[in-house]
């Protein structure tokens, strides 16, 4: 059975998985990146730009678990880039280059129609207009029995959650505090909607958390 | 210099240091005894109660720390018991029997006067009527020279918060969820009162984080 699963989803211990004032220079908003510093060390992540060297503990094996039998991905637009409303042009292929890290369709989220954008090494991404439900169909459709890897941002993952659509999360805690921007959790009850933590695995760097549907 | 201080305040993953609905039956509300579970086997806690027993790990030094230095505590009305409004008698004298484990001055924060309860083992009640910055100066008064620990609930914790009244707090994160209940960072944002994590210590119960005021 193909799962929606989200991992590697990093939080402060204040419960923002993004900092405020998206922009191009801070895709993940201010002081957002620093939250994943857990993920920059290991070899997994560092052999994704040609580095064959970084760590390969607990943290590597949570970012290599992450790649593993995804077979479509959704995201939101704000993950994708940093434009908001309508497309100015077909310029903006992402923040990832012309070989991005994903290796399999994309399903991206928006409100503004536009073709599918065919990057090197097996990336395609199409965009969604009409919503949620769509984009996760449409993903297994294209995900072959494989799981759909749902990443962000926050928005995105609070929609799927309150429509108890993700099967799994592997969330991070890092130990900064962030003081504002993108909560995952405000307003949503995690336990009505069927979900406990099954597993928690420390390292120096973050606590890792398995969270599933009952 | 004597500092507040919050030690042992355990959140799950989703924020909430209580759970909904707090009663007699239920003092840390629906789900929120077990935040505590990490505690509970140390044997700083279970010499509380007598039993020689008990792990000596990190978990219990954090426990151990905790009681360190105390020369008073401050508390919120919902630690000190369930009752709301007036006092209706004098016979609630806490939860915790008739030797307390404070065995110093406790400042309870109350709308409603009361006389103080000399307690077995040097645990004295107070209560305080005229807010957070009174107690404070009231509890700085009788630790003589020792620091003030803070307890709770979550509200009393994020008022003294937001008045940057905390000078250090070791928070504990347990693998659970709890869905609802009572929030401790919500609407607070803690870089702008100038709070940083500098410490993260993590056990297979739960991690535990150092913020301070820099």
């Amino acid at each position: 059975m193909s799962r929606l699963r989200v991992n590697a989803f990093t939080l402060s211990i204040d419960g923002f998985g993004a900092g405020p004032d998206q922009d191009l220079k801070e895709p993940l908003g201010v002081g957002g990146e620093a939250l994943h510093n857990w993920m920059f060390g290991t070899r997994t992540f560092r052999n994704m730009s040609g580095d064959d060297r970084g760590t390969t503990d607990t943290d590597d094996r949570f970012v290599a678990r992450s790649f593993e039998n995804v077979g479509a991905w959704i995201m939101g637009r704000n993950m994708f880039g940093p434009i908001r409303g309508e497309w100015p042009d077909e310029s903006w292929k992402g923040w990832w280059g012309d070989n991005p890290p994903y290796h399999v369709p994309v399903f991206v989220l928006t409100h503004h129609p536009r073709d599918p954008i065919v990057m090197e090494g097996g990336t395609t991404f199409h965009f969604v207009t009409d919503g949620i439900h769509s984009a996760l169909e449409k993903a297994k459709a294209a995900a072959n029995g494989k799981d759909i890897r749902l990443g962000g941002g926050v928005a995105t993952v609070r929609q799927y959650l309150r429509e108890k659509l993700i099967d799994d999360m592997h969330l991070a805690i890092s130990p900064m505090l962030l003081g504002s921007g993108e909560n995952l959790f405000a307003g949503i009850d995690m336990l009505k909607l069927g979900y406990r933590c099954s597993e928690q695995v420390a390292t120096p760097n973050a606590t890792h958390f398995i969270i599933e549907r009952a």
